[in-house]
Order: C-alpha cells, then structure tokens, then sequence
C-alpha cells in the first residue's frame, strides 16, 4: 500500500502507465506468460463497467447467454477468412484426461464458430428472428508481448452475437451496438470515442464490414475500444444457418458480432491519468468519495469520528460509493496522494474546526491544488457530493475532448505532412481511397495505419484526392499509431 | 417454444430431469462432448443465484479478483495430495500460437495452486491478513458423462480463496462460509440443506477438513450444492506462504477455498420441479409473474390490454419481473400450460369480466388446481402479490423439507436395515466411526458414501457403535446415494 512515485508521463508513457497499473493494485503479472491477475481494485473498475454495458445490452432487447470455452478444430476452420486470421494466434488442448484427443479442441479466440452451430439447431423459422444474444466470457488469444489489460493471452469481455431474417435489419443492429458503445464510453467512462468503419484491410476476418469506437490516449496514440462487426452471410454459409421465411423459402440469416473487452479498463487509465496517477470517471470509480478524517490530538477524535461516521452513512444510503480512510499508522498528507494516485474523483476532509464550524473541505480530482478545493456546508452535504461528481464526470469529458481535438489535424496539402504529423504522435485526418496498398505504404513510411472512415465525415457529400495515391476518394479516414 | 408432455418423474426422474431442462430452454447439448450451452432463461437463473450469492460475500468482507484460466503443470504439482486428486480430470494445452509449449499449460479445474503463487507475492505482514478474494469464472475437469447442469466438463463457479493468520480464523471463516451458503440455500433457493463436515475419504484433495451442503432432490439422492474447505497450511507450504507475526518472526498462513457452481441450477430444478416441469423459487425467478390476458372477441381486446399494460406497469415500478404473455397464436390453456413447465410462481388471469369486476385472477404454482387460484381486487395488486410471492417462496420451502424429512431415517439397530434403507433411495444418518474401510464396504453393499456428519447431531455429546464395524463412533452421518 505504500504510495511511491509514478513515472512522469512525459518521461515515459509506457512506464507511466505500467507503475500506475500495479501501483494502484488493478492488476499484476502472473506465472503464466501473457495472462494477467486482475486484483479487486481493477476487477470492480470492470464490473462497473459490465454493469453500465449489461443495462444497456438488455435495454436494446438482448440475453445473455454461455457457449462452451472448447471449440472443435474443425469448427474454426470452416470459415476461410476467419481460420486464416485466427490460425495464428490459438491455444490448442491436446489432452484431456489424460489421453490424446482425436480432435483437438481450440479454446475460444471468439465465438461466432460454436454460436453459429448453435443458431443453426435453434433457428428454424422467421419467427425466431432477431435472435439476440450476449456472453460475458473469457477468451485466448496466443500473444506474448503483455501490456497489462492492453494486450494479454487471456482476456474477458463481452461478444454480442445476433441473427437477423434480412442484411438491413442485420446492418441496423451492427449500427445500434456501435451507438451504444459510444454511448457508454462517452456517457459512463467519459472517453470521447470516434466512431467509424475499419478498411477493408483492418476489419474482423470474417465480417463484411467492421465498425470500431477509436479513442484517443494522452500519448497521442489510438485505442480502439469496441467493434461491431456485419458478418453478413459468411457464417450462414459456413454453419447452415437457416430459416424459412414467409412465403415458406430457405433463406441464410443475416448476422452480427460485437464486442467490448477488459481493455475498455485500459483507455480509462490513458484517457484521463496524469502524473500523479489515475483519474476515475465517477460515474464508473469503485470509490467516488473518500473522507479523510484530520486530527491532530487524540480527545479531538471522537468528535471528527462522530461527524465523518454521520456523513458517510447520508452518502451510502443515497447511492454514493464512499470509503473511509480510518488509517492511523499514516499522515493525512499520505493518504491525500494516495488517493490521488488511485484516481478517486472527490476527496472529503474533515477536522475539527469542520465539524465547529458544520462544513467540510471536498477536493475534486479533475482539477489540482487549491482551484480544486472548497468548503462546503455539511447540510446539504449529499445533494453538493452528487453535483460534485456530476461535475468531475463532466469536467474529464472536457478535458479529454479538448486534448483528443487538439490533436486532430485534418491533412489535405501532401503525403509529406500527412506522414509528418502521424509521426509526430498525432491523428491525421485524411482523404483514403481504402486500398491495400496505400495502407501499406502508410505502414512501412509512418509505422501507423488507418483507425477509421469516421461516420461524420467533415466533408459528407464531397470528394477529394487519396493522401496517398492521389486517386479518387470519397470517404476521410483517421490514420495514427495505435495499441 | 411448443409445449410438449414431459416424463413424469416417477416414471424415469432421469429423463424427467433431462425433459424439463431442455424443454424449458434451461441448456442445451453442445458439439464437444461434455459442454453444455446454458441457454438464456438458464443464465438469468445463474445470474439470479450470482447476484444473491454475491451481496453475501461482498457484506462479509470479500472481494472480487480474476486469475488466469491456464496454470503452469509444475503448480498442480506442488501439492501432493491435489495433483493426486485432480490429474485424471485435467485438460492440457500443448501448443501455443502454432508452437509446441516447453511447458504444457492446464485449463484450471479449481485455483487454489495460482492463488497461492499470488499470494505468497501480496502477503508479507500480518497486516496483510486476513487476504478475503472471490473469483467468477469457468472451471475444466475431464468428464464426459454428462449431465445438464450436475457433471460437465466446464462449469461455471465462484471460488472463494482466503489467507489468514492462525488456524482459527481460517477454521472461523470455513463455517461462515457454509453460513452464508446455507443461507442462500434455504433463504433465496427454498433448499432445506443439510450443513456438515465431509468424512476424511470425501473431503477435498488438499484440505485438511472439507464442509458441504447437502440437498435432497426429489428422486431422493443427495446432491452436494456447496463446499468450504480448511485448507490448513497445505497450500501454505507448498507456495510458501509467509508473513512476518507481530513479534517479527516468519509464520506460514492458513489457508481457505470454499465454491457453488452452476451445479446449483439442476439442485433447484431437481428439488421443487414436478411432473408438470419447473417449479422456481419467487427470489431467484428470472419471472416472478407472468400475466396472460383473455378475451375470445376482438372488440375486448383493448379494454383487457389497457387494464393488463397498467398493472404490468405498477408490478415492474414495484421491482416485481413481469412478463405479459401476449402471443396471438396460442390458446390461453396452452400458456397456463406452458408457464407452468416454466416454473413462474404467479400466474395472472385478466379478461373481460374481471376488467368489469376490478379484479385479476391469481394462481400460485406451488398449490396445483383450484386451490391456489382465486379472485383479488386490482387495488392494492402490488402488496397482494408480494404477499403471494413470498408465500410461494415458504410453500416450496415448507414442501421441500416435509419431503426431506419423511426420507430422513435414524438407523441404530442392524447394518442389514441400514444398506435396505440406502438402497430404498431414502438417507440413513447412522454412528459412523469415519474409517476408509467403512466407507468402501457401504460403497460396495449400498453403492453409496457418506454425505456428511451433519452439524447439528440429533444425539450431541453421546456416542454410540459404527453402523459399520461396531466400534465406538461419536458422531452420526447421513449416507445416501449422490449425484
């Protein structure tokens, strides 16, 4: 628990973002290369997260669900694109029981495969259309260069999977998830996501098109946060996905995948950090406000006690998420930074002459030193706690929508500039014609490729010259290094 | 979603079982033998139970964690014992990433090898004590006579996995957990279990002492719904384990581990179903109140919808899940059927006459026929049906222990009448004096074990002669034949 200092993001963000992970006990290395312990502090950070994605989930009509975590050899195979994307990267259970399996078993790198078997025996009429599922589940995908819930072996999340009787019903659902996903990270984790279409060279292997949420982290690179992905009919086909429809014909489903994952925690952590550690959206912090109470001698104690105890229990039974740091063996000047460091949005003091004089002192994360400190009455107290926070969530939306628009340039004049400003740690904003070989190009002379085709297009209608072949382009894309 | 007839229990409870569980679209059969797919009404039914089981960890104290789902091979080993008991079950992943591994990894059957390792890095003090973690997630253990929900070879569980400072906090946090556990059971699942100490050959490979619930399902057999275990300093040891005491000296913790898996969904269908299908206890219902509206001529239909649409409202406000059953294509006697087998508590009735009338039809599920229907007024419909739910909840519980105890049997006089009662599908709690060879004797005349030494001896203090062997025992234990 002792509070040591955080590498300055400036110095360096990768160790910046390492030291404030496990120093603020969200997670931890494990035994096994590439997977991570995700400790109580960052697993109820996530479960917020589940919770404000699961409302939300069900409010658009879907159940949940579980699919098993084996998937026959055979299954991954059976569509072409997503074998060859996937084939690379599988952790393979040869053994079971103590005996060789004639077919091995992948453990899940995604579900649409087994789903998609699934829906295939439950799927008979239009009847049973939209079928809308979600599982929260983990999943493998073999990768030994580790970033703590950035890039890990193993990693939970959510994978929406959806059957629909037409492609515009399915293409409506693909869109409905991204909007929720935006929704949520703007809405709950304060992150000012872009949302877009991947190129075709960037989308999910199997999918006919892919959506994406892209944020942007105070290094400058890009995250992408979520993706929704029209699958069309590939895994009809490739699973015999059938219906019949009403004029009584045999018709595929239509279907769709999306998915949200514990890397969301990772793009709160470098969304809003800064130097001295964490910033947490209240809306999705574990503990929105922690009371430290001040003392100096020991027959002052019962008196602070008494008042914290009283205002601690108005905020609990209106919902707020309150922590009370009652440690003795350490200064209040430690516990300031410490809980500064872990992000927590409002700081409450209390020492005697508060309680003297009925007030207290809150603190709020989002703007440092004395601007961002005020005595408030203790009467009223929960109603100014609430505005608070509402204003701290606010405050981190700003912030983060101030720095990510600083760092967007729009870039018409030359492929020069373009891979200068990519270069420079920034987002350009470019018109792509989509081709695979401009992407390429664009990786080998920026190491960066294209994040997404926003879906508000600053030019919608227009059309203007690919940044990088020169040729026809209807559509501007986002191009910048990214994790 | 066509209702069929399901077996009647007293025809083939086996295949009842299998009947209601696929029929009420619980789970379903997967591709790889052994998985099951847990379809969504069985899932809300699992969230229902994780959400109840949760609240009671979290306000005793635990917390929430994640660790890996792969386990280095060399951890299973550490405890002799564990590796002992666990290696027939193990699934093992040999390639990774296209690449045979150097060291094979183990899909987790339980965790208690990796938490150790987690441990032995977090704890160093004693005032790192005690450590009170939780874990969601799914579990592997080779297995390929399946059955829904009771034996499969991925389960979904929480495992519980405490460290502490002396062998009586550990022992103090056993029991609080087959508390807390107990009390889900009779208090959320309407399951009388029987709380007890499992004998030395049933206890958990690893623990020093292994406490469970016992349930009685309505074939009679006995069903272990949850584990506690006394882990002593096993674990301990084999992960070294250390903190520094209060006199600076280095002492190896005590270790916990106690679970509930999704075992605990077949012990609720298996204890309150009937021969007309699912029978859910209101608290843990996914639909408390299903309302079905009647009317033959079309012109009642909107003044039925109207009164249907405002109560459904108010019962929803009130926090009661209601669902409206407005299916055109089926008969009224067809849906009474039908959420019958679905195990709704409370059905409700509303057609033109009681819209007339002011009046609703309610009828419980756990009283069959007339008798648990009758007519209530409109006003006050939310308390009226709070009542009812609670009553159906004490209906299923009072049924489920008048039926455990009239297959309860003391047996003092002969071991010949101790096998004919196992063997008569009934429980016989006998002197047992605990030994092996005891053991596998009724193992062999009775094709059972002992279920447990219940807490609460009928004769506490005395002690009497092994039903078995004849020497002097001190405790009495249920036998019976298991799941």
């Amino acid at each position: 628990m002792a509070h040591q200092g955080v590498t300055p993001q400036s110095e360096d963000f990768s160790r910046w973002y390492t030291d404030v992970v496990q120093k603020t006990d969200l997670a931890d290395y494990s035994p096994v290369r590439g997977c991570m312990i995700i400790k109580p502090y960052g697993y109820e950070l996530w479960e917020a997260i589940k919770g404000a994605l699961d409302r939300r989930f069900k409010a658009t009509g879907h159940q949940n669900a579980y699919f098993p975590l084996f998937i026959p050899e055979s299954f991954i195979k059976r569509e072409a694109e997503h074998v060859e994307g996937f084939a690379p990267e599988l952790a393979v259970v040869t053994i079971g029981g103590g005996k060789e399996l004639e077919e091995p078993l992948i453990v899940r790198p995604t579900s649409e495969t087994i789903i998609g078997w699934a829906f295939q025996k439950w799927i008979q009429s239009h009847r049973d259309l939209p079928l809308l599922l979600n599982q929260w589940a983990n999943v493998v995908r073999w990768e030994l260069r580790t970033r703590l819930f950035l890039r890990t072996m193993e990693f939970l999340w959510q994978e929406g999977h959806t059957a629909h009787a037409t492609h515009e019903d399915a293409l409506a659902e693909t869109m409905r998830m991204l909007d929720v996903y935006t929704d949520f990270a703007v809405n709950e984790a304060a992150i000012p996501v872009i949302p877009g279409r991947k190129s075709d060279q960037e989308r999910f292997k199997g999918a006919v098109s892919s959506f994406s949420i892209e944020a942007m982290m105070r290094d400058g690179k890009a995250l992408q946060a979520g993706t929704s992905h029209d699958l069309g009919q590939n895994f009809a086909k490739a699973f015999d996905i059938r219906y019949t429809d009403e004029n009584n014909e045999l018709q595929y489903v239509w279907t769709t995948s999306w998915g949200v994952s514990t890397r969301m925690v990772g793009a709160v952590v470098m969304t809003h950090g800064d130097d001295k550690g964490l910033r947490l959206p209240p809306r999705l912090a574990p503990i929105q406000v922690v009371i430290v109470p001040i003392f100096r001698k020991e027959e002052q104690r019962a008196a602070v006690m008494e008042t914290v105890g009283q205002i601690a229990e108005q905020l609990r039974e209106a919902g707020v998420r309150v922590h009370v740091d009652e440690r003795q063996n350490v200064q209040p000047g430690f516990k300031f930074n410490d809980w500064e460091m872990r992000g927590v949005p409002v700081r409450m003091e209390i020492g005697p002459k508060d309680v003297e004089k009925g007030q207290v002192v809150l603190a709020r994360r989002d703007i440092p030193g004395k601007e961002g400190k005020r005595f408030v009455p203790q009467e009223g107290i929960v109603q100014a706690v609430r505005e608070l926070l509402d204003a701290v969530q606010a405050g981190l939306l700003a912030q983060a929508t101030a720095f990510r628009d600083s760092h967007l340039h729009e870039v018409t004049d030359s492929y020069a500039h373009f891979v200068d400003v990519i270069q420079g740690g920034e987002w350009a904003l470019a018109w792509f014609c989509g081709g695979a070989e401009c992407e390429a190009k664009v990786k080998e002379d920026a190491q960066a490729v294209s994040r997404c085709f926003p879906l508000e297009q600053p030019h919608a209608g227009e059309h203007g010259k690919c940044i990088i072949c020169g040729e026809e382009a209807h559509e501007m894309a986002y191009f910048a290094k990214a994790y």
